[in-house]
């Protein structure tokens, strides 16, 4: 199970913008800072300053920052603008062939699960995911080969 | 959001086993049922005979059914079981590249958004999806393009 590159980049995007404060933040500076392209971060921006999480200033010296405090802007929320297909499975796309759609109570179990999931993320803030301007230019050990995998616990209530 | 298209397969399988009770199927009338890959559904098949959801009859007149009865299957965990990678975003994966990895308060977050996903679907077993011989035998009208998008409902508790 994944969240799209889209949601993974604009909660980043929100991080940074978050740690910056009033300072305007570039495109580029923030692409330089996570390494990661500038025309996914060009994309995902956009859609950030339509959604009206973070707040766009044109010409020479512009840039953006956060349309609102930290704490009014929740991650469901984000998640909700940047996850445009909750398509968990097939048969919730447009044009399912599955014969069974139309009796399966799959949907629904599904449904309830995805909801769980957003629910949980309304809980918390991008204030609840603030870091300090230092925490982005961490030495090149930051940049190794350390994984979060092992953090990872999946509740097996057997 | 989407889960692999081997969860998909997996409680698609597991859905028709349950409705064909005792008797045997096999992969190729399980592939012609659904319309789908009979390569992607033997993959399918194995992991599920391997974890002990299916139990599989070597031979001519082989093939499988389920390995114990369908309110003895969690949802959850037949989810856990073919979702290898709950790599929700980058970092979950192992060479994270994210110059915040290590003070990022995303992960747990995450975690306990997927852990309230995995949960909920503990709360059903394959008894709860049960369908009927029949259902697998629709006309063709339930192979149209009908969709079951408009029934997704994200809460948005604004």
């Amino acid at each position: 199970m994944r969240l799209t590159t889209l949601s993974d980049y604009a909660l980043r995007v929100l991080m940074y913008s978050a740690a910056s404060g009033d300072k305007l933040i570039t495109i580029e500076e923030t692409a330089r800072t996570y390494g990661i392209s500038r025309a996914h971060l060009m994309k995902v921006v956009n859609i950030l300053v339509r959604r009206g999480f973070l707040k766009g200033v044109r010409g020479r010296s512009g840039g953006f920052m956060l349309a609102k405090l930290p704490e009014a802007i929740r991650v469901g929320d984000v998640v909700r603008a940047t996850e445009a297909d909750f398509a968990l499975v097939e048969c919730f796309a447009t044009g399912s062939q599955c014969i069974v759609t139309g009796c399966c109570k799959l949907p629904s179990m599904l449904n309830e699960a995805l909801n769980a999931f957003i629910v949980t993320l309304d809980k918390y803030t991008i204030a609840d995911l603030m870091l300090k301007p230092s925490d982005f230019s961490a030495p090149t050990r930051a940049r190794s080969s350390r994984t979060r995998g092992p953090t990872i616990k999946i509740d097996a209530r057997a």
